[in-house]
């Protein structure tokens, strides 16, 4: 009898998230009920919103204390109690924090073999969609307009600038450090980068927009946005998709100065999307994800921890900003 | 020969508006040059914008001391150098605070004698595109949905609010006093309204606001504005209109707590619009608004003070709340 290890959440973290917000657990493999299917997971993906659902609901439920840590993960399937799925299948779904799950068929997504496992939980997941449908539906950019990215080098926002260069844009992205600035760049193709902790930040979108900014994907929120609009030209668009300075602290700060007033007279759009809104449309931002995938026209950059038993640091490293790409646990 | 009486903005307000910031000036009457025309006022406009254009641009350009005080107005033609306009035509523009302005006939708007000249200046002039594209377009509510208006006894936000309930909704005003929440129950037919400065906001949001907020008419900003986005319904729409909270102090105010939190929870849109980016569609909206005025479905309250003299104070009296409905002067 195998047994099944599982990161527990079990304390409320007062600012930053570590280590000592959870417990690991070691109890018997779960043995698949009717109609469902025992997956090992391969993969398990750490996100920004990890911490935010210790606050609230976002695109789930809230957590408490005492749960089994949530989140996406891939992997094998080990028994099937359903006629959907059979040993060895490819699958993905919400696994939770642990070695072995037992859930619905109906929770899971089979995946052909066709792409790298970790793709799937990256841009042909719920990464990729959140950059196709919130760069593309919420912000709207069109040829020739000037894009700015915040949390850049990270999973979403690295996607989300290569479809805005896709898309014929100028790009900027915001992140920390030198080293992630220019990989960015010169990885990533993203036509300028901004370091929001050591640059100027008003000085340094200036320089980096040189038309101003139409479209700003946000991913942070914070002196970037302020930044941000402050920088931005009539009409422009904020697509509002995560808040990620504010997750990891427990003194939240007020909103961005010129809210509204500079939406008055710029008459700018700013508007909050969650990705499974557009979950009805997801074969059309699949298939073009896909497609850019096979034929090299974007890079999908994955950060592969290895160890389940590092799960809470790789989670603490990321809001450190230690993480390209999209951050994951090989298990 | 006829003087011309100006009011000059003399000095920018540290703080609060007041006729200190103004000067009485006395010159000779304008003579009209090749294709402009004479106007003689009778009824000037006061907006919360008047203040808001001592800070920077809305949609006209900033002001600078010196200038004479912008403001928009309806008179008579005295004298026409334009094929367009003849003497005694009923005529509106941005005259400016003065009794006499001569002005490019492209600069003015001939109106028949149906309406009542202050109805011009209000429901059937930029007050009322203002409430019908910001609430139509960019609030977009639907019928049973739940509106909620700042500045509801103000000009524009007493017109907003009107067409709400003839949209079908349940509609919820916010003003100051126990006086002017009554007023717009009563008269103007809102749902409910709440003192924002006696009431408990969230508490009275809740109670107006049974089944949560679908789309704010946002006059104000401020305090008013975060209540909003916290009693916000997933999906909710803010048409930022103006920010007259923030208008008149030297000391604005941080952003609303919530942006961009509680925009990516709930997917609310916040837009800001200004009246002139929907100018090529005026026919559209006059047409709607004189028959609805018509028909009796709408009031169009108007305050008029007496006495150019008393344009400076009239001025400092809204944004003390005095008014109800359009404020203007009658010269």
């Amino acid at each position: 009898m195998t047994a099944n290890r599982q990161w527990i959440y079990a304390r409320k973290p007062e600012g930053e998230v570590g280590p000592d917000n959870f417990e690991l657990r070691e109890i018997p493999m779960p043995e698949p009920g009717a109609g469902e299917v025992l997956v090992r997971a391969t993969l398990l993906s750490l996100d920004p919103a990890s911490r935010a659902w210790m606050q609230g609901a976002t695109y789930r439920s809230q957590l408490h204390p005492g749960d089994v840590m949530a989140g996406w993960g891939i992997g094998e399937v080990v028994k099937s109690n359903s006629h959907g799925f059979a040993a060895g299948d490819l699958v993905s779904g919400e696994t939770g924090w642990q070695e072995y799950a037992a859930l619905p068929a109906r929770a899971l997504v089979k995946h052909d073999k066709k792409h790298k496992p970790e793709h799937y939980l990256s841009v042909l997941g719920i990464i990729g969609l959140t950059a196709y449908f919130g760069l593309l539906d919420v912000g709207k950019p069109r040829p020739g307009e000037t894009v700015l990215v915040s949390g850049a080098a990270g999973a979403v926002g690295s996607i989300a600038g290569q479809i805005a260069k896709l898309m014929g844009c100028r790009v900027v992205g915001t992140t920390r450090g030198a080293d992630k600035c220019k990989w960015i760049v010169d990885e990533l193709g993203f036509d300028a980068a901004v370091d929001y902790q050591n640059d100027n930040l008003d000085k340094a979108l200036k320089a980096a927009c040189p038309n101003g900014l139409d479209v700003y994907f946000d991913n942070t929120g914070g002196a970037v946005l302020e930044a941000a609009l402050r920088r931005m030209n009539l009409f422009g668009r904020v697509a509002c998709c995560g808040v990620v300075s504010q997750y990891n602290t427990s003194a939240p700060s007020p909103g961005p100065f010129g809210v509204p007033g500079f939406l008055v007279t710029k008459r700018i759009r700013m508007e909050g999307f969650v990705v499974m809104d557009f979950y009805s449309r997801r074969v059309e931002a699949e298939a073009a994800l896909g497609r850019w995938l096979d034929e090299g026209k974007i890079k999908a950059p994955v950060d592969i921890v290895d160890g389940f038993e590092k799960m809470p640091s790789a989670l603490a490293g990321m809001f450190a900003g230690k993480n390209r790409g999209k951050l994951m646990v090989r298990v």
